[in-house]
């Protein structure tokens, strides 16, 4: 830490606040320095925070934290807020178990104003902060939201502003706008940003029209009048109509530099003078100062480890062909059906890259659609293409799905249309932590009539749902799989259909049975040796349909055994197991079931197998617990 | 039948198109009549559809449908586009049971583009239809999206004007604006509408610049270069970003008279000429035609019966005192709360009407915040409110509720904030039908971790359930109730805290259990006589909570009875009963279980007692059911 003279001082704000004007340039630089060191050696996210150094210096030498609120949207970005509000020594147990959490957390610090992880939330919650100091009678107290130009067209901040313009609290929203979300951003909001910073800025043309009615003045009294009409109309449609957030009755500042920081202090102050809602709107570099981030941003989201030096990414090199990430198997499978289907169309919601979406994007550009981050429009965008005679291939992470849940249920569930829902991050998704866990959606997608609910077990099964999801109108069909890698290195097999409703075998036994839905099954798989040892005779069924349950297979099941275990990576509670208890119910089984899947609360980060042990299903537990049934152990 | 010339002869929309357009204006004179009879005897929602009904004449005669698609966003106002699509004869049969659907309905007609009862969808639905036609190559069809200033303010519907700005395909948007939702229009945008329309409006200040500019220009020369850059920045401002909707890439027209009927059609014909997406902006007036509508706009919404003559609310009288509707004892009992502790907001999303949050608004204009059509904002507002120590009242019917799930989970649910979520319309709502019913709360609830689920049984425990909510710090408490009336005329009674987790008895028995959660439960007591005539001992449980569940109880229950059913007003899966299932399951009880409620379908339209006893749990069902199980008839 030698090199971090100013850093190494800085245990919170207040030491910020102790250095001068001037060297705020200098405590940027080894800021953004020290996130380079620790980020190439223990990975997380890394061009965001890059982006917003100078910007974070500022707030904080600025605003008088935590009594002062500074809420980070989505929270990718926070990294340089962590380090200068006492996190500087703990930073490199970034989204390690045990370690802090990658994104803010209000558990973690009193600096955290908000917990956050999805987009779109900050506004709306300073918002509530601002409307509460008010009735609180402290009127000096500022409240601050961060947000990105990708975050802003999530809907819920368009309901936050809407808001925000009509209550007169102290509240300042600071777009962050780098032109990106995790991919380029999208959609006609963003391109507006662009027409009000670039060529014809709006302070560009505003400040020319000043200026030249300013020269026309000098004409005379002859003109006087007209001018003072014109001017009349430009200063209310400037001031008011001309720009969006003005016509939400937020008073907009900007566009600044966002990489100066004495001049974002400077305005900053300023700002903290002026009452009301305001938005500043500041220009910034996602990776700015690492080359190769500020080139590739979308790589450098969450690089990996990676060389500080040379900018180049750590990959762990292999021989033997690897199992592909089954969102992979997603991407290129969804471009070879849709050669041959016609009727199926992409969707993303702003996860080109994440989802792989982008391999049929770059095939299909007229057929595949990163419509910004927009769940719910994502949703009903589809139902809309569902119900012209379309199939949409709506894909959304598990986590990011609740919040389109409204939109499966009335726009596509209830209506019957076929929209394919693919479900990637389905369970414990590791590091990324409590905010990001597909943990419910197997749980609350049940419960939805006409929705046939699915995970499939392996890359092959991936393949093969997908292909029997396109192949008939059957109404809403989702497919979940989890975040990571397959078991399978040769998984470009040949597809075929699964009857819908119908489970597998995966291995016979005769002691006790294992039900699994999804990938988590392959835990099981990997116990075949363990349980030989021991000599118990597992039966292991791969159920594949949460809904339709195969009731065939179930009776079977529950006529040959007495103990039976199912295993899902999601929660108990309303989950995959309940539905095979109202099954045993309904039809008077009296085998014993033991649940295992996520308990009723919510699980912190760590790496996925670190996380299934927490949850009591990795494959030491599944073994205990077998163990401990048949052998009354 | 004899009043209606015109309308007599219109049994689609192709009858409408061969009138002569100076005879639109005594069509669409015919087409409010006739609204204002039928429902003025089978009520309905009325003032919206008065409202549109010369832009619903203009829309049919000028496009091609069902080719051609309108979607009508929420659907209150589509009643005149029934009528002139074939269900004029059986439009008096609305939202009763068996009868027309209240909201446009693809299973119901072609006409229907698009299923719509929440809010804000049109736009992202239309936007899929005219995405799809442009990959058809259906170049010719065009797709119009209705959508009110109140359901603008929705995330969705900005979600979706976003993705539309940048989509090349022929979209038309027509804001309805009447400065309403159900309750008057609230937020910035709604403002901003204002002031586009009102005395300033943008078309008069844009002429007047324009008016102005020209004026100059007669000065000579020695202007001209300083004018022509006025003009150029003028225009550029004024054409692109001056506007809010050209700033999201949507050509904007308007405002025009939404009751000249032979004028919108002139526009709309002009409009089918202009490629890409458009959005034409069209003022109107809730209730037009009906006096009493347009004074009083939020009660005649949905006025029920009415004189069509003397304009008066037909409601009938009784001498005794009557139960409370739910929502008056939840709006009385917060301002009762509020008045003690000074930590109480209220929060509603646009229903200050409907869910009696006006109550606190009118008695503590500063705590109780109507954010307009906003589900995903009230919800994080709230959980803003509450991280600053705030005990925000957040009242949502449970059907919308759905829009705010990942808002619950994320921003209240895993940091534990103190919010209550006062659900009300839980359970069947009747005559609103499939989108509206609250079937699903009980279920997604319950698998969402630090949160508490109830569902009081009657009025005084509803008062006492809120009573308990704001008592301590426990995390977030949900409280469902249904829509209607209660069972209690003295309801006012002292407030006692409930101990969370537990139930109470409410009959004893020992041939069987009944185990009710919220207001459902009622029924039960409804059968008492009924059960003593058969000689059944039926015991009677109202287990309030759903999460935590009352294990002690429930240990009881299962120890003493072998037969037990679960009653709920919701899902059986993955509901109340399903949540009994997994205790019966964890603690290795054999007694036999049967659930009541709503089975795995979308339940229609009709009255609530109809409803439930399609569902299986009115009162005769669960007397059978009691029977069959008791006496194995």
């Amino acid at each position: 830490m030698d090199d971090y003279k100013y850093l190494n001082n800085i245990n919170s704000p207040d030491d910020l606040k102790k250095i001068k004007y001037e060297d705020l340039i200098a405590v940027s630089k080894e800021l953004r320095q020290y996130i380079i060191d620790v980020v190439s050696s223990s990975p997380g996210h890394f061009a965001s925070s890059l982006g917003v150094v100078e910007l974070t210096v500022a707030l904080h030498y600025v605003f008088n934290t935590p009594y002062d609120k500074i809420v980070w949207d989505v929270g990718h970005q926070a990294y340089g807020h962590k380090i200068l509000t006492g996190r500087r020594d703990a930073f490199c147990t970034n989204r390690q178990l045990g370690g802090i959490c990658g994104f803010p957390s209000i558990f973690e610090s009193e600096y955290d104003a908000f917990g956050v992880g999805h987009s779109s939330t900050s506004i709306s919650a300073a918002l509530g902060m601002a409307v509460s100091s008010c009735l609180k009678g402290e009127e000096d107290r500022h409240i601050v939201a961060v947000i990105g130009d990708g975050a802003m067209t999530g809907g819920l901040a368009f309901e936050g502003m809407n808001n925000a313009g009509v209550q007169n609290s102290n509240l300042l929203i600071i777009l962050n706008d780098n032109n990106m979300s995790i991919d380029p951003n999208v959609g006609a909001f963003n391109q507006y940003l662009l027409d009000i910073t670039t060529s014809k800025t709006y302070n560009k043309v505003k400040d020319e029209v000043w200026n030249t009615l300013g020269k026309i003045k000098k004409f005379g009294p002859n003109t006087r009048a007209f001018i003072q009409k014109v001017e009349g109309s430009i200063k209310s449609l400037i001031m008011k109509q001309s720009n969006m957030f003005e016509a939400m009755n937020l008073r907009y500042f900007g566009p600044v530099n966002g990489h100066d920081v004495n001049q974002l202090v400077k305005i900053l102050e300023d700002l903290k003078d002026i009452k009301g809602p305001k938005l500043l709107h500041v220009l910034t570099k996602k990776g700015k100062g690492f080359e190769a981030a500020e080139k590739d941003q979308t790589t450098w989201h969450a690089p990996g480890k990676f060389d500080k030096k040379t900018g180049k990414r750590i990959t762990v090199k292999s021989d033997k062909p690897q199992p592909p990430k089954f969102q992979d198997v997603f991407g290129h499978t969804l471009v070879e059906l849709a050669e041959k289907n016609k009727k199926i169309i992409g969707i993303t919601p702003a996860m080109p890259s994440g989802s792989s979406m982008k391999i049929m994007m770059e095939a299909m550009p007229d057929r595949a659609f990163d419509v910004g981050i927009a769940e719910q429009h994502a949703v009903t965008f589809s139902a809309g293409l569902a119900v012209d005679g379309m199939l949409p291939f709506c894909n959304i992470y598990s986590t990011f799905m609740q919040r389109a849940y409204d939109q499966v249920i009335h726009d596509v569930a209830l209506q019957k249309l076929n929209v394919v829902f693919c479900l990637d991050r389905g369970g414990l998704v590791g590091d990324d932590g409590a905010t990001h866990h597909g943990a419910f959606d197997l749980a609350y997608m049940r419960i939805v009539p006409n929705m046939i609910v699915s995970a499939p077990m392996d890359e092959p099964e991936l393949r093969n749902m997908m292909f029997t999801a396109q192949l008939k109108n059957q109404g809403p069909f989702s497919i979940r799989y989890p975040r990571g890698s397959g078991v399978t290195s040769e998984w470009k097999t040949e597809m075929k259909e699964i009857e819908i409703g119908t489970g597998r075998i995966i291995r016979e036994g005769s002691d006790i049975a294992i039900l699994s839905i999804g990938a988590i099954g392959n835990l099981v798989t990997e116990l075949k040796d363990n349980f030989e040892k021991e000599s118990i005779s597992v039966a292991h069924y791969d159920m594949r349909f949460v809904k339709p349950l195969d009731e065939k297979l179930l009776h079977q099941i529950f006529k040959k055994f007495d103990k039976i275990i199912t295993l899902e990576d999601g929660v108990i509670q309303g989950g995959f197991g309940s539905a095979v208890l109202e099954f045993k119910n309904e039809h008077n089984y009296a085998s014993k079931v033991k649940l295992l899947g996520i308990p009723d609360e919510f699980i912190e980060h760590g790496t996925q197998r670190e996380l299934y042990r927490i949850c009591g299903y990795d494959t030491e537990s599944i073994f205990k617990t077998v163990k401990k049934i048949t052998k009354n152990e």
